[in-house]
Formats: structure tokens, sequence, C-alpha cells
């Protein structure tokens, strides 16, 4: 794999490297790690790659990369850049013919999303989003339960999101990360909807299988001199009928990454949250909860499939990202042999990244309108 | 205490007999404890009551009470009939000069809601609403922590009340708590927020110290036959700027009666819930997270006021609703002495009985209405 | 009812009241509150009981109690006093006919605990010990769960009651309670094995169904001056061959009440803990683990009957104490109609108090010897 | 790295390339992976190697990885094979100038640790053992508090490894795990107290920094036809005066892997569950339960450095295992470098394995000893 972004001081970039490292079935072969090239090689090194195999940008990367014989090069392009610099490499890597796994939200707006997800269908590239949250194994099995009918018909969703890492104006230090996120030219739209939402938005839709088809929102920028949202309550509709809320806030004082999600069906209840991701409470309407465990003996094979060790030994939210990149490469590994893509391996597409964007715009009109309901 | 309503097969009466018992304060002396006057009767042998001392129906109870010698008569009426029946007795208990408690919500419509204002206003009775919730150690604590500014201004508010115990057409069999829920003719304009969203309204005021100014919800009945709504969601604008989510479903399948909340300041967020009522979580911004608890040295007095045994032995719901009845008996105590009551020892009052009421008017508006934001 | 202790101060004895009270059941019509009348005289007061019951000391209280008519005079007495003060009253109200409750452990020594179930037997009177702890719903579902053979064989035992209360040499301050728990001469032969592990021995003896047959006790004061311990680690052997840890400490610092139990059998083990005492953990082998919950519509009849509110309406230690005295009453009252108790109402007796006695025996003998096992 | 053992089929192998590969430091680069030659290659092919680095035995290994040019070679062995096979490719790499890390315990028996003690002192070698869940932020958290002095004293230390995965006679069906680790040939002189019970006795003494002075076990195998262990408690002495318990249990029917420690001080309390790794209780006195989590801002740097990711965003017991290796990477770096290790970055050692290995003799004797206590 070659990294665009992720050099020294960047936060998502590591995360990445070591979620594609875990399984020992992908290298960081070369890189353009920043923007500045003299930082770009420092965090080469740092990495351990020969300087040959790090580039001053992401253009010469792909270029050159691609002139390099197979087995040698580069299988796939990897970006951790702020979002508005998601596009650009993408775009770039696909047109030479580079497999694709992009950091969320997917771009910088919705027409360019809408032209990556143009460029996969006629590519027929691999390109994955890391809405890594989507890894966890009891994600997975909270996904299966529904599909299988096991809680009945879903009538309600509670999707939250909250953080208190933007509690203060961390932006008016040196703060990195706060000052690209809550800067809109680099951030775009949204805020904390972006960044965090979106990841609600995605888990929402992909446990229950339903797509939200109206939406009430109310964003607030809660800190004074803030230009984007840094909070945002929305009321949900579902196509099948259920109601929802979806709550994001980054001004959540003392939360530290608290995405939770409850689902309510005619039969059972279902809960998971993050900062315990290896407990899924399964609330029966007629027996005592259940408690299904990661690694236990009662999930089903989808989830079992994205766990690494028995029960009782915490895998977190690496090893759910690592579920991502593993999936990735199983899917672009079948596509080399010929085979098609065991389906049980998933991961977020470009078309999960482009309906991002559009619940971003969504969210975003919501929250100026004087009306209660947005269609989606 | 003479009772009205709370005979056999009731299930709120046998909560505010054990709540007002509990301390040794307070004895029954008389009901009329059904509709049905041999049930009545029946009952209140039930309770080792003199068959004199049981009556037919509130006005003759309150009647003839009013005839027997101080020290002899009851002090005042506790009323636990369904919704449609407060209005009747607490106006007659009034007139005729006794202090009154009566069960949530005040009354099935907002013009008896403000009757009864009046009528406590001009006869300067006692008059408690037994808004349960409010009597825990801890929301005591969690109020005054507000109150001294130990999380900083209020920015965001979340209340939640979800039970699940209507998931299924529980009316349809003889179950006697469901069928006058959900029936307009005994419940009032709401079922589920009307039931249990005026809880959730009443903590999170009676928290913040904060008033909702606007509301945009979205109510509904997910079960099919159903007359008035089992779920509901509802955005909030608080008076300060301050925004935040109240939500309550009775559909929520799984769930006991899991009323929760969590109010993020501008230096720390607290976190309360129900159905662990024994634990305050204080999540500061630059310190670890605090667990404080009921019965534990750090508490302020109000909260302290309100324990009855030491820290790590469990109080629980029937403990927070015998606060209200012993704070109610305080300040009639504190009236007859001619003192002035102790404002530590409060309770929910008829005002909160019409802000409730005013509530349940504009969520049941809102949900009607197309437009986001309804002022309250 | 008429109590022997409890007056202005003490602790133990405003429980036993509360507890008495809650289900409107019993009635307090007399007491000699205190070893000094006039304080007596005061607690009465605060009691609203008439001059003429309060009395003197124990002796003139069941002397004259007994002369009243039937219907007037107490029907039992409760015993609140300090352990050297159990004896003393217990016999002398069994003489004179009175059931007797009476706080744990039974008595000062096993002498006197051995002529207690003696006199019981032969007056063939009521007599009832509150280890409150088997009061609890869910330590009655535990117990019908083992009976019912639901976990299967019985091998391990976990249980523990860690405090915090004595880190500090508390006795050394005017600390009531703590002064006479720290004192050989009131205490008996042990500090917090007499105090809190006899409960934990009781609690593990009552779900199990098992005896402990031998025990290795390692005593501890941990505190400099200290004369009884205040701390106490023990392996244990039961009669089925099971083994099993009991430990009790009052220096675990930071630690409230913390009475938790750990059974394992070979089909499935238990977990309960009782600061959080609604909730049941039942870990099957080859099944998610099911949280249990009072109120819950799975329990066993035996559970069901000690449950007075919904499920998520917490009950906690009160409620729990109050299940002994109303099970109490009930088999007095069944006695007074000449009817068979029903097994279900069940309560610690005074041989469950005299296996305290014997425990406090063996395991002060066990933490002197250097033999590994001491027989029980 | 050269790996021995860990081929297809084995458990904690993969576990030990996913926490050596993970941050990017170290790379496999040749190994003998099954005593059967065929396996070895199979599993050589899965992890990418070239045929020629995958050998028959870890003697060839050895000897052929000694001739290869420096940069090549491999720079230290890792041995994940059964105990019984720990002590023969250890010492041979020793003796052959590579750098050892080794899966605990750390030998056979006691004679084969001590010589492996005086061949890492001779060499001067660097020798990790696995005791992984010292690698964990907040073990490292507790261990800095304790230094520190914040809890005051130690007096009593509680630590508790049930597991239930041996409830049945698992060895009687083909389940490879279960087959070695009941087998004495294969496990040497202890059952569970080898496998987890040094884990035990490993955490808790490095946390208190305190050493077990003298012990009280009861060993037992419950399981019909067990030849070892498979459940035990212990009573514990440390050379302070503080008390202890530890049990080990692998028949704690429904456990999956509930490593947790509890150490009461004269100031505070300390709690860490492995299954919940990332909260850190302290039980304070005099100030409210504090919640320490992995990432958050309060660690002491010694934390701090062990953690990869914000607070939040789990982390789990690959990333714990990954700290060891990464800090003995770090280790051997430093030696290349001439540098003195960086304290913080530590590991357990071998002398940490000899003391696991004295333990289990001591714990067996003790429970074939009818004396009380046995010295440690």
């Amino acid at each position: 794999m070659g990294m665009v972004g992720g050099g020294r001081g960047a936060f998502i970039g590591g995360v990445h490297r070591m979620a594609a490292l875990l399984d020992g079935q992908i290298e960081l072969v070369c890189g353009a790690f920043s923007s500045d090239p003299k930082k770009s090689k420092l965090s080469g090194k740092d990495f351990y790659l020969p300087a040959n195999r790090v580039y001053k940008n992401y253009e010469e990367m792909i270029l050159r990369e691609k002139e390099l014989p197979e087995g040698e090069r580069m299988d796939f392009v990897s970006i951790v850049t702020p979002n508005h610099v998601h596009f650009g490499p993408a775009k770039f890597a696909l047109q030479h013919g580079f497999h694709v796994i992009c950091d969320k939200p997917l771009s910088f707006n919705t027409a360019e999303a809408k032209e990556l997800v143009k460029l996969v269908k006629k590519t027929k590239l691999t390109f994955a989003l890391t809405h890594n949250y989507t890894g966890y194994p009891l994600v997975k099995q909270a996904k299966m339960m529904v599909k299988k009918g096991d809680i009945g018909t879903i009538r309600k969703v509670v999707v939250e999101y909250p953080q208190g890492w933007l509690t203060t104006r961390l932006e008016a230090t040196n703060q990195k990360q706060a000052a690209w996120r809550t800067d809109p030219k680099r951030s775009g739209a949204a805020g904390a909807m972006g960044d965090i939402g979106t990841h609600a938005e995605n888990l929402a839709e992909y446990i229950t299988g339903l797509k939200i088809s109206s939406l009430c929102a109310d964003l607030n920028a809660m800190v004074k001199g803030r230009k984007l949202d840094d909070d945002g309550n929305v009321l949900l509709r579902f196509n099948n009928g259920a109601n929802g809320i979806l709550f994001a806030s980054q001004i959540a004082a003392g939360e530290e990454n608290a995405l939770r999600i409850r689902i309510y069906g005619t039969k059972a209840g279902l809960e998971w949250a993050q900062m315990e991701p290896n407990t899924l409470l399964v609330k029966w309407l007629d027996k005592p909860v259940e408690i299904f465990r990661t690694g236990g003996g009662n999930l089903y094979p989808e989830a079992a499939a994205h766990t690494r060790i028995p029960a009782g030994h915490p895998e977190g939210y690496l090893e759910a990202f690592a579920n991502i990149y593993r999936n990735f490469a199983l899917n672009i590994d079948a596509k080399i042999r010929g085979k098609k893509p065991n389906p049980m391996y998933d991961f977020p597409t470009v078309e999960d990244g482009l309906r991002g964007m559009r619940f971003i715009d969504k969210v975003v009109a919501s929250g100026k309108s004087k009306q209660k309901w947005v269609k989606f």
C-alpha cells in the first residue's frame, strides 16, 4: 500500500497503518506523507521506507509506482488527509488503475462524491471508505440479527455520538486536529455532523438495512466564534415507517468517543456502545436480556469472521479498523484471482460515502429550514 | 391521610401507601378506594381501617372527615386515580380545606390545571404532585451542582424515558394499566408523553433550573389501532440558549423504566439513570470522571437530607417517592406550627403540574404541525 | 411490635422501624429504646408513642405489655441493640410468650445461641434473625435456580464482603458504631467476621443449600491498636465437595458495602452483588449470559413474591429488610389462624443464628491455628 | 524475528505475530512453526515467507540464521510453543547470541528456569516473557499510583482469574489447547495455576511492587479424571505485612477471561479488570471514586507511553501484548545503539519467569500440605 498523508503529527494516519499491518496481509511500501516534502521524507524514514519510495506528492507517487513491476509496486492507495484533500488523490489513483481506501467523509462536497462514484463504477476498481465502526464484530452481529428477523420489525432507532473535546475553543490553540475540523475550507459544509454525525448515520443504516427517508435537524455552534456546527440533534424517519433520533456533539463535556446505538423492534431491542464494543445487549420482550460477546459461541458467522481472539480478550478500535483493511485486501485478492469476493467480508463503499455526503447536505439544509421535515 | 383511589388491583395506590408509611410520619386513616363502593370496603379492610372510615366516594370522605375533630380527621388527601379523576377530588379537597398530594399528570387538561393553581393560591393549602423522580437524593445533588455552578453554563440536555411494556397491544387484553393509559377519555391528550414524557420534562427543568422555551415534536402511535402516542421524539431549546433532546417511548422493546438524563455544561457533564439511581456520574473536562454516590460524604446537604441509610445500602424508587411524602408532610407540619418550611425539603407543586399539562399541549400541537418550532 | 434499642443516635434501629412499617402490616406500639431511660422517653416521642408505652428497660416492657389485653399489647419484640444485649431481651421475651425478631449476629457467644435455640424449640414461638440480605428477590431467585438444578452441581463459591469504613481508627473518635463493633466486650469474639462475615456465610449457605464443612482462615487486625479482626480471608470446603472463598474486610479503602457472591455449577455460574441488587447474572456454558431482573417476568414464584413494584423501579436495602419483617409477620399471623405458614415466605431463623455463632468460633480458631483445615 | 511454534491450528502464535507487527517495528522473517516440518512449510506460506526461511526445527533455524548477514538475519527468537518446549529453543537461541521473547510460563520446571536466568545474565542478551497483562496502560498507571504513594501503604490484595472453558472435560475431545494444558507431561507441575495463576501472581507483584512472602493453597481438580488442578484458591501474605487472596479457575462456568485485581491501601483502593481494561477505578477514602481511562489526560507518563489512540477508542488485549513486543524491541534497539534502555518501556523478564516457576512449586507444595503457611 501507498499512503497519502499521515506524516509526523497526524492522528488518523497512524491508525490506518496499524490497522493495515495487524494481520500481516498488507505492507506499507511507499507514501506521500505530507504536503511538506521534507516532512514526508522524515516520515518515510520513521516507517523504514527506502528514500526512493517516499514521494513529494500523490501525483508523483501514483505515476512512479505505476511504472514499477507488478509485485513490487503498491497495490492500492490509502488516503488519510483532511477532508478537502480526499478527492484529488482518490480520483488520480482510480484514473491510474489503483484501488483506493479512503478516510471518511468521502469528500469535501457531494459533487466530488458523485464523480468518485462514477469513476469507481467505470474502472471497476475496489474502493473502501473507513467508516471503521462497522468493522466491529458485534456490529456485524447486530446487522445479522436484524436481517434474520430476530428482533422483528424495526420501529425506533436511537443513535448518538457525543464527544467533549471541542468544549473549549481548542482551535484557537495550535491543536492541529481541531484547526482543520472546525474550518469550513478544509472540513466542508458541516463540522460535527460531517466528522462524527456521518459515522452515526452510516452505523444506523448499516445495522438496520433501512434508509433514512426524511429528517429534521437542529444544528448548533455552541462555542462562540466557531463557524461550523459543533453539536446537532436530528429527528429521523426511516423508509419502513420507523422513527429515530440521531445526535452528535463535540461539546458534550467529559465524553470521550461515546458512539452508541439502540434499535427497537417488535420482538426485541438491541444496544451497542463503541466504548464497550465487545458487548451487545439483546433485550427480549419475554426473556431476560442477553449479553452477546465478541468471540462468543453464539454469533452469526458474519460476526465470528471478524474476531481474532477468544471471548474475554478484549478487541478494540484498531481491530475493528483492521477489519476494514483486511476485507478490502480480501476483495482485491479475490479480484486478482478472478474469484467472486465473499460478501461476508464487507466494507463501506464509495456509495456509502456519497450517502454520507448527502446526509451532510440534508442536515445542513434542515438546520436552516423553518419547515419540520426535509426529504432525504 | 385519606386516599382517593388505590383499591384492589390498582398499581400506583400501593406505591403511595408504602411511600407515605415508610418514615412513620404519616398514617392512612381513611379512604374512598374505588368507584365501586364494595371494592372500596374490601380495600379498606386490607388496610385495617375501621369500616366507618371507608367511604363510598371522595365527596363523602371529604365532607365526613371535615366534621371529625382535629387530631382524628385526616390531615390531607392523597389522589391516586387515573388522570381524568384527579381534578374532581383535588378541587373538592381544596375547597373544603384539605391539603392535597396528587399523582401526575396534574389533570386531564390544562383548563383544570389552571383552576387548581388558582385554588391553591387562594386557599394557601399545600399541594404536592408526585413527580417522584425528583425525590432521588442524587437528583437533588445534580440540581445543586448546577445551581452552584459546578458544571458551568448548561449547553445541552438529553433526557430520555424508554419503556417497552406497550410494545404489543396490551390494552386489547384485560390489562388495567394499559387500558386507561391508552384511552383518550381517561388519559387525556397524550399517551406516552403524558404518562412518562412529563416526568422527563419535569426532571430536566428541575435539575437544570432552566425552562424549555421552544420544542419540535414527532409523536407516533407505533402500535396499530392505538389512539394515543406510544412514542415521541422532541427537539428542545431552553431559555438560556441550551439545546436538548427529549424522548419517551412505551414501545422500546425490552426496556424497563429507563429514565435517564445527561446534562452538559461548559465545565462538566452530568449523567443520572433512574434504574441505577445511587450513582451520579460527573464527567469533568480536565479531571477523571467522578462517581457520586447516594449516602456518600461528598454530597450537598440538600442531597444528604434525602437519604436514609449509609452509602452502599441501595435506596430505590419507594424511598424517592417517600421523600415527596416526607417533604409534603414537613411542609404541612411547618404551616401548622406557624414556621417557614425549609426550602431544602422541596417537592413538585401545582405549578409544576400546570407546566406539565402545558408541555402535553405543546408537544401534541407540535406533533401535528409542519413548522419546526413551537414556542413553549 | 415493641422495640428494644434503636433510640436516638442508633443506626440499625431506624432501619428496622422503616422495614417494619413499609407494608402497613406492623405498627410500633411500644419500646425500651435505650439503656438511658431519658433517651428512651425522648425517642418514644420521636415515634409518636404515648408516654406509658415507652419503658425504662426491656424487662419492664415485656412484663407490662404482657398484662395488656390482646389486640392492644405488642405482638412481638424487635431487638436492635449491640451484640452483647441480644441474649437478655430475647430470652426474656421468649420466656414471657413473645415472638422475637433480632438483629444479627444472634448473640455474644455460642453458649447463648444454643440456649436460645432450645428456648425457641420449647416455646414454639417464632424467631427471626435479620440476615436481611437473604430478603432480596434475586437472592431468592438464585436459591431457586440452584434448587431446581438450573446451574447443575455446585463446584465453587466466591463470597465477599468488603467495606472501607474502618480503614482509619474510627473508634478513636466518638463514632458510636465503630466503638462497639471493635470492642471485644460488646461485639464478641470477632470483629469484621462477626459483623459482616456472618452475613457472607449466611448468604452462601442460604443460596447454595450447602453447608461449609471445613475452613481455613487468615484473620487480621490491620489497623494498629485494634483488638478484633477488621479483615479476614477464608478458604472453604462445602459438604458436597465444592470449594470456596469467603472474605470480609472493613479496611478495604473506598468500598461501601460490597457484598457479592458468585456460584459456579456444572451448567452455569451465578453472580449477584448487593449494591446492584436488582440484577442477577446467569452465565451459561453454552448460551449468552442472561440478566435476570427484579420484577421481571422470568422469575420463580419465590422470587416474585418478594417484589413490590414493576421491573425497572429499583428496590433496595430497606425493601429486602422489609421482606424479613413481612415474612415474620405472615408466619405469626398463620400461627394465630392455626394455619401452616407458607414456606415461600421464609426468613433466617434462630438455627441460622446459631450457625453464624459457630462460624465465628471456627474462623477465630482457624485464624489462630497452624493447621490448614478446621472442621465446621 | 524468527518464530518457534505457532503454525496452523495454534492459538498464541497468531497473537504474538499480530502483537509484533502492529507497530511496524518488527517483521517476521523466518520460523520453525511446527514439530511437523510439512506443517511448518505450509504455515510459512501463510505468512508470505520465502521457503528457505522456513525451517524444519528451531536448531536449524538458529544455526542457519546465524550465518546470514546482519540486517538480513533475524534479530531475535519468539518462542510460542507449549510449556515443555520453551526451554530448548530459549537456551539454544541464547547460546547462539539471539535475544529471546518467550511465552509464559517460562519453562517446564524451576531447574530449567534457573538455567535460563544464568544464561541471560551471562550472555547479557535481552529476554522478555509475555506476561502480557502487564502491558496494559492502566496496569502501568496502577503501578505508578502505588509507587508514588497515591494510595498509601498497601494492606490487602485480591487478585482473581476465573475462566470457564474447562468446565467440561474438553481434553477428551480433540481440542488442542485443552489437551496439552491438562497434560502433566507438557504443561508441568500445575494446570490452571501454571496457565493463569502465574499471570495473577505476576500482575499482583508487578503493580504492588511487593513480594508474596508466604502462601496457603487449596488446589483442586474439579473435573473427574483431570490430572492437574483446574481450580485453586490461595491465601497470601506479602513482604510488607499486607494480606491477600489469589484464585484462578478454569471451571468457573460462564466466565471468559476475567482477570481482575483489587488493591487496598491506607488512602485508597484500586480496581482493574482485564475484560474492561480501559477503566481503572480509584476508590478514595474521602473523595468520590474516580474513573481513570486509557488515553485520559490524567495518567502518569509511564501509562500514557503505552497508549496508541485517544481516550474513548478502546484498546485491547492485542495492543497490550504489542506493548511487550514494542518495549522488547526498544530495549534491543537501545543496546544496539549502545544506549541505556528507558526504564519506562519495561517488560517481564527471565527473573519474573523464574519467580512464576517458583510460585508454581510453592502452590503445588502448599496444596499437598496440612500446614497452613508455606514460605515463598
